[in-house]
């Protein structure tokens, strides 16, 4: 097939965004055009209603690098709801420019089953994100300006935790030394580049639930400490109000379309390591307000961004997940028995066996919370009748919903068999609870996630973590809920430990408070948060057509 | 008077942009749409017209911190044009947010005479700049991401002349190091950051004609030097099209409206010193695809931004101005004439009279050009009577047109003296003519400039300058019409010889090509990239209203 994602979606008819908008009951005052075909949505200005939607989540097996392909089945499984005559809506993440211009892939779904005009959102889409780089680099501009301008809050340039970021693939500027040139030119000291969607600022907005509520988080981001040891916020600099300015229109969630005409809320993308990985709340709960089902995302696999989701992001917003969706493919299980990526293409029906033990961990681990998952088995070209077959048997032996998905090729068709599985699960009530509780103890919420979640045998802190946890417990910040920096590759910290390792144990090295965004990041292993390019980055095939269509996108 | 801009923004009736549109006869189709106020031109769906609207640039003297109005008199002369029944358009710049968030001050005009929505175009009006920032960063990355990769090309880390940019304030990122922390983080070099408007892509944006011509463009900027001092081109690593494709919406012009409803079309804003600074030439000719008369400005005083109008723009644009408009205050010609900043409110008719030979050198400037200029004296309320009589009659003496303007205050009423004399002028043919030709030489051109333009008595080029030259023959790029990096505030390189110096030398201490833009950039003195935020920046005032409002911009 010579089908891109790109040529898919320029041949694609794409509805006026005022049509997709008056379907879904959004009046024409409530929306703000982006062009003919996006739009950003004044949530005040929204009709009330009297229930709002079911929430169905789609999560993933641990990640492979043979590609799972879960917006796909996201936009896939809220088309076929369409073709099922539902009100249903769809709200995912935006994608980061920097690995678009990176590697080959945007995040806007994939064949027949994406969001449109993946051009444009694969872009600068409707600024989101470069106003999140804006307010991150003002704050970090007026913290050099501080110090530089006598520094009267006696903040210790060495002790600065605030990063600057750009939305680009850059690892020369992960390690940088600033001010450098003299007087006139700062104060000298390390610093570092993040990508943008690593930046707290986005984490907020993808947590906060109104203008006041962003503000106020903003307000109580750490920014570093004092020569005392004293944590400096962003109050104390009095940057809150400049930064919600900044920020008033990209907390706007955003109006797009699939493929076929189902609504798409794509607005918030923080990175599923550093932060929390998904869509904003805002976008999530005014879908629900739009239409009875969303179907939404959540980023790497359960272990990760499911649970995130859970405890959270739904515990923020009020909700929890009516439905929950795991995708798995043959390729991915079958490196998960053990395959490599160069071997993939060849029928391998015992490495797919061997690899299931990490779609059944998963599958624990959602109905550890209460939920009766659905497995999406993505179907790829190359699969084998067998492989299939095989997995399909265990899951009817293990009593456990599945469904063969074909999106990237059919759309919503391709996953008729999977919505009606979904449908099935949202009629039946769930009896949900979260694995910890907010008042449990740093240790117990730690523990609670690497034994239930992982299925680890244990988890310590390293010294510096341990140093950290003493501080953290005297400024008060310990009962927040923990955000897990972990490899997505493997339930445990170890990357190339795939399938379903155990008896492991997990290294805290680092914890990382993030007060605006609500939580205590704890790192294990090095977490990059600034890609680097690859030896031929994807934007060396990029180019524009005479009438400004973009060629080299995917 | 309790008014601020902001405050007369928010109660000045805005009407919808369609409404703007199809006024100025822009079908919708070529129209898209970013939110109800403002939108983006699709030019190529325009319709030709017969004739092209005439040019009126408004200059001022050179510039004093007591502030000048030049924005302000552009706009309310185009809204005074407006009350006189005549079919006007008015051509400006786009804001740069650093300098919003450091000074107060946006760039949008001021009182009774701006372009609205003020509060958008001040922060991140439709992107445009956020977009060059990703093109020119992402540029760097691909350089960065070179040496890192084997270095195929053998660019040497030590001359590589493309910076990274921001779009703020923020000294400290003046001179840095990059690629620190070992093999796996790219190669350390030094580096240094510019603020975005001082791309040279913020240049080519505001010089190309096409598509096709921006791309060609971006495809010749050099960004560095090989081992063996051969330029290496955005063309040799192959970037071209990945920025073009970056830019593509960047580079439609953006149109929006004036207090008074006049089409306003708002685009570009490249550096005055190491740039044109001038909006870009696609919204200059599209306003003249709209209107009979357009109304645009450039950067600085008549020596800077008026010079390089004519010789870059204009003679890459194939048009010229039919009358040029000189600003000055009372404020500013008492700062010429010796007074400092803390005593401009008091009357000083003696101070006043020795200020005048400034405005009179830039008279006799636009006059070279073969253009009367028409003198805007723009009000203030502490002027004095006896202070703006004695500027009157000198101007009558001179035979020079001359208008007192109150456009803060009145907005188009406050301009139609002004408005009047324009209309004289535009209905006489100019002489104009360039002051040197592309084919005179390097040497030629520079004296030229030096000797007519600044009315200094000779130019020497530094010891680096002078092998620089050496080198940009070798290559063949000293056909390029020149661009001075000088100070606005003096005629001469020194910043505090006010007045009119004379028998001065100017010293270019370094020659920077500008292949993409197609210039040379000439530096004299220090010239800064990278403004530094103030002891109190504007940003700390700024908040939001919990309806959505800006507060503190002004």
């Amino acid at each position: 097939m010579a089908f891109t994602d790109l040529s898919i979606a320029s041949e694609a008819t794409i509805l006026p965004i005022l049509e997709i908008a008056e379907k879904a009951g959004i009046s024409k005052d409530a929306l703000e055009l982006y062009g003919n075909f996006k739009a950003k949505i004044n949530v005040d200005q929204l009709r009330p209603v009297q229930k709002m939607g079911q929430v169905v989540l789609v999560t993933a097996i641990s990640p492979t690098p043979a590609g799972e392909g879960k917006s796909t089945v996201t936009v896939g499984l809220a088309d076929a709801l369409k073709q099922l005559k539902e009100s249903v809506a769809v709200a995912l993440r935006e994608p980061s420019l920097g690995p678009v211009m990176g590697m080959k892939g945007g995040a806007t779904g994939g064949g027949f089953a994406q969001v449109l005009p993946m051009e444009d959102i694969n872009l600068h889409f409707t600024g989101d994100i470069h106003a999140i780089t804006s307010a991150n680099n003002a704050l970090a501009a007026l913290i050099d300006n501080h110090l530089h301008q006598k520094n009267v809050l006696h903040i210790d340039p060495r002790r600065i935790t605030w990063k600057r970021v750009l939305d680009i693939n850059d690892r020369s500027l992960r390690q940088v030394t600033i001010g450098l040139g003299g007087p006139g030119q700062g104060i000298p000291r390390q610093d570092g580049f993040d990508i943008t969607v690593a930046s707290e600022i986005m984490a907020v907005l993808c947590l906060a639930t109104s203008l006041a509520d962003l503000k106020e988080r903003l307000a109580q981001m750490v920014i570093g400490y004092t020569y005392d040891k004293a944590p400096v916020t962003v109050r104390d600099l009095g940057a809150e109000g400049a930064l919600t300015l900044l920020l008033k229109e990209a907390f706007k969630p955003n109006l797009v379309q699939t493929i076929e005409g189902t609504p798409a809320i794509v607005h918030g993308g923080p990175f599923a390591n550093i932060a929390h990985g998904c869509n904003s709340l805002i976008a999530t709960n005014t879908a629900r307000q739009l239409a009875d089902i969303v179907v939404t995302e959540a980023g790497f696999g359960a272990d990760l961004g499911a649970e995130k989701f859970m405890h959270i992001k739904s515990r923020k917003g009020g909700f929890n997940p009516d439905a929950v969706v795991i995708v798995a493919t043959i390729r991915a299980l079958k490196m998960h028995g053990g395959v490599t990526k160069d071997s993939l293409s060849a029928e391998n029906v015992d490495a797919v066996g061997h690899g299931m033990v990490n779609l059944a961990k998963h599958v624990d681990t959602i109905r550890q919370f209460g939920i009766e998952p659905v497995i999406a088995l993505n179907r790829f070209s190359g699969d084998s009748d067998e492989e299939l077959s095989n997995v399909l048997a265990w899951a009817k032996k293990e009593g456990i919903a599945i469904a063969l998905t074909e999106v990237w090729e059919k759309g919503g068709k391709g996953g008729i068999a999977l919505a009606k599985l979904v449908k099935q699960e949202l009629q039946r009530p769930t009896n949900f609870n979260f694995l910890y509780k907010e008042e449990d103890s740093f240790e117990e919420k730690l523990r609670t996630i690497v034994q239930k979640v992982y299925g680890g045998a244990d988890v310590q802190l390293s010294d510096v973590a341990q140093k950290q946890l003493v501080e953290l417990k005297n400024f008060g910040w310990d009962s927040l809920p923990i955000c897990m920096a972990k490899t997505q590759y493997s339930l445990s910290d170890q990357p190339k430990l795939m399938g379903r390792p155990e008896g492991f144990t997990i290294t805290i090295r680092e914890i990382i408070p993030k007060l605006g965004a609500g939580f205590l990041v704890c790192l294990t292993g090095d977490i990059m948060t600034m890609p680097g390019l690859p030896k031929k980055p994807a934007a060396l095939s990029m180019d524009v057509t005479a009438d400004g269509n973009a060629i080299g996108l995917f």
